[in-house]
């Protein structure tokens, strides 16, 4: 499979938040030795009263427990918006040794929109990072997201 | 009860994670209306395999939880560490109202060591915050666990 179609399984993901109206992100965590999916995971801050339940950080300790691992070095995780702050350095943690992205996030971004955290001194441990991929797709459904939520609130 | 007294019960939580073999840090959150504890925690992110089980991580979740709330406006978290950007991320999110932490963290702090999370254009909640509270005994005890962690290591 190529990076564009576990980026299409990510945005099923995006795309289950949605319908269950959580901002519509969604990752796949793939273990690159096998090829497998390890873990898939969507947003769910707001059902789940959880401000750090975010697609990535809910497929990271998935991934965690499913292979029963401290860290996650031969996985690379799909995940169709940059990640925040608390994000990329979950996976710095996590020794992820790829991570693809779709959109780009021009408000909260922490890997090329803002801060750059894993270039920053803070960060002990820097993942191969792949921007862009299935781009459009990925932020249509955010822009849908967010006009379907003005819709309703106005 | 002070600042220091809050903190105090933070390091007793770093106390228990020294003793179960976990990076010795220690997270109160403090319903500031009440004065109340609303969540303990220290770190455990060796024994329950998940790199974000970060003591703040784990508070934060306890009480939103505890709470039922999706924000925590009217808590103040104290944490014997200074924020990691993971964890300074997630306490913006949380909309926290103070941090005051302990010792700062030259090697992974966001706050005020490096990143300053806070101050950054991908912040969109900026927590009061307050640092150096017992910055020595909340030092110490991390001083005091890597120095174990050697000897047992050499």
């Amino acid at each position: 499979m190529t990076d564009q179609d576990y980026m299409a399984l990510a945005l099923k993901e995006a795309q289950k938040a949605f319908q269950a109206d959580e901002t519509p992100v969604g990752a796949v965590l793939v273990d690159t030795l096998s090829g497998k999916i390890v873990a898939k995971a969507h947003n769910q801050t707001e059902h789940g009263q959880d401000v750090t339940a975010h697609a990535e950080i809910l497929a990271l300790r998935k991934g965690l427990k499913k292979l029963s691992q401290k860290r996650l070095w031969d996985c690379d995780l799909y995940v169709t918006l940059e990640p925040c702050a608390m994000c990329a350095a979950a996976i710095s943690f996590a020794r992820i040794r790829r991570v693809v992205f779709g959109a780009f996030d021009a408000k909260g971004g922490a890997v090329e929109s803002h801060i750059r955290f894993f270039e920053s001194p803070a960060c002990h441990f820097r993942p191969n990072v792949k921007s862009g991929v299935n781009n459009l797709e990925c932020g249509q459904i955010l822009k849908d997201f967010f006009k379907t939520k003005r819709a309703k609130n106005s």
